[in-house]
């Protein structure tokens, strides 16, 4: 464990001097590491293709995150040089005013620190983390899966390089290496670690949950729901119900469960069948489902908190707004939630009640992104209350801190 | 740990009726219980009176602490009444605007729902942090000193009467019974709580820290300095340096140590003595500062991190803003930190440099404090980059999510 404190101790130096670079300095090491990750993805992709190789055994999906091709290459560049072109959040003052007494107090961004991103064999993660990081002013300590460690390493020379010909300190990008004992050291070293950001799948994130005792923001696990009101739009709620499980089932904002309430459910389930089932969606019913819609699996209690991230969709049958609130509030993740309803109060009702980081009224829960919120690139979605709930962006990687300009004051 | 269990259940649900009640609501609440206090205040201070018998061989700090009598009553009652006065949180629009695809998004405040307050033997905190939890649409869980039960049983009859009377579910304040394994199992229940707040000297908050599974917020441990810089106007380094030491020793923006630069240490020391010494200040001085002074205590390296929360006052002679800057990065708290400087380029760098929720530029740090800020009433200050930093006022025990409103839109 003494390379991950060395690494951490560090980070921690290189951050104090991060946190004073100026925005066109934390810019240009960005574009310019940009610029060598095109330059050497032959390199790169010769040893991830090697580490793809040996992965043996690995599910499908596995597989294709842990690759890097061209294209991801192109994106991933494409991507870090898009954080370059974003606001630098540091500095910029919350609020402040003149107290009584004649301080001038004011609030302002300032960077968190260090941050420590652990995640699964996703090299892009590698890319995408640091330069939000970079960008907000912190170092970060990144423990990748170990899959591909060695596509890591070439990304971190990347960084390093990127940072050293840019007068930044190389070390404000550190790669921990070895196994779960690593991560786990990591995961206490308050002194050095502002904060701790896992990403990755519901297993991962328990267990940081658990072990750590450095702050932590908890991101990604989505049991998202689309609850069909009887005031509903049938036509636009299908056109949602359809969007939110299959335009991506891989991600955290597509939805796994569809809620029906019960004086639609006879109209409203038979034709959402057909279109979901027309798109590859296998259905997993509740009873009242079930018997609507003859032939469709039931729904085991399993299936209610389940995030299938797969073309499966549980679907309940529920009465009106209040059901529909507690199950949400029962199996969900408080994520994304929407309600299709046109009816106000109904509507309204939902808004109110779901504690969920977004709550939609007629919308699909896939637009849960900081992109598509206007934010830009975002490290996750959090969906925890303290810290940052929502979209993780430039922003949401800072702190506080308030300074207060006197000219001698002294408290009575 | 059934009865905590059960407690927590009750508030989890209450919550969700605090999260919806309307301001007027929440105020008349608040203002009945300062009325109830006021009413019962006979059979209060008896209980009190009884505990304070009880306690024996505590310190008289912590008798004082405990103890509550007719004006402590008459000022709780008056910070009740002041947190009712003071703007609702809950429903405030943090940011917003329409997107290029028609949705409506706007982030707005709401609730955490259910706030852990762990603290020590301090009745007056039983009123306080509730009606900061309750104005703020929370429910409480709230655990105090095993000392002062009787009273805090008798405070929260109180909240549960005014609660009823108003409408509102009693149990959105529950007091936690038990030693030392209630408060520990207070800290798992992650499905119940959904933010502590450790309110209490060093070791309860590293207990905290430590143990909890839960989402803190660590408050209160000052470890403040004042630095004087050769730069400084010594009549009002003096006048600070004397404020931010004897004006309260017992809270923590109180400093703990004095940071001399080298050029007018010769000058400003004896006269900082003369001063300090005659409001009843021991020195305990670097071999510098003893060389100096003649007859002051050598410090030992532990009163550099020590919060003595006493007439006791570190004095180190630094050289210039860098030596300073790391010595308060390398002992301090990341609580309260000021420079006494009329160079701007000396002052502006201790700004920039300095890691903490708040950073003086010629003031005392006694300012930090939610009332001397501005913003009234506070639960404590928080010295955490993760969540709140600086006071945890109203705004501070509130999340946020974001809600979207649409006409169908779907995502491509």
């Amino acid at each position: 464990m003494r390379e991950v404190l060395e690494l951490a101790e560090e980070a921690r130096r290189a951050g104090r001097v991060l946190a004073q670079a100026k925005t066109a300095r934390k810019n240009a090491c960005l574009r310019r590491a940009a610029d060598l990750l095109e330059e050497r993805a032959g390199e790169i992709l010769a040893a991830n293709a090697a580490e793809a190789e040996r992965a043996a055994g690995v599910t499908e999906g596995f597989l294709r995150r842990m690759t890097m091709d061209e294209g991801k290459v192109r994106a991933i560049a494409a991507g870090v040089r898009a954080v370059a072109d974003l606001p630098d959040p540091v500095g910029e003052v919350v609020r402040g005013r003149r107290l009584p007494n004649g301080l001038d107090i004011r609030q302002v961004r300032v960077p968190l620190g260090v941050v420590g991103v652990i995640y699964e064999s996703r090299p892009n993660v590698t890319m995408d983390a640091a330069a939000l990081c970079l960008k907000s002013g912190n170092a970060c300590l990144l423990k990748g899966g170990a899959e591909v460690q060695e596509t890591n390493r070439a990304l971190v020379r990347v960084w390093r390089q990127a940072l050293t010909e840019s007068g930044l300190p190389g070390a404000a990008v550190g790669l921990v290496e070895g196994g779960r004992e690593a991560a786990g050291y990591l995961m206490t070293l308050r002194d050095y670690v502002d904060l701790l950001i896992p990403r990755g799948g519901a297993g991962l994130i328990r267990r940081v949950v658990e072990e750590a005792k450095v702050p932590v923001i908890e991101t990604g696990v989505g049991v998202c729901h689309v609850y069909v009101d009887r005031s509903a739009d049938l036509e636009k709620a299908l056109r949602v119900a359809v969007n939110a499980k299959t335009s991506n089932p891989a991600v955290c904002n597509a939805a796994e469960t569809l809620l029906v309430d019960a004086p639609v459910a006879p109209v409203f389930l038979p034709v959402a069948r057909a279109a979901l089932e027309a798109a590859g969606v296998e259905l997993r019913g509740c009873p009242a489902t079930c018997r609507i819609l003859p032939g469709v699996k039931a729904a085991t209690q399993e299936d209610w908190g389940a995030e299938y991230l797969d073309l499966i969709l549980a679907v309940r049958v529920v009465d009106g707004v209040e059901e529909a609130v507690a199950h949400v509030s029962r199996y969900g993740t408080r994520h994304s939630e929407t309600i299709m309803a046109e009816d106000y109060a109904r509507g309204r009702a939902f808004l109110e009640q779901v504690d969920a980081a977004a709550v939609y009224w007629n919308a699909s829960t896939r637009f849960t992104d900081g992109f598509e919120f206007g934010f830009g690139a975002e490290i996750g979605i959090s969906t925890q209350k303290v810290g940052a709930r929502g979209p993780l962006g430039l922003p949401e990687l800072t702190t506080t801190k308030y300074l207060i300009l006197g000219d001698g004051q002294v408290r009575e």
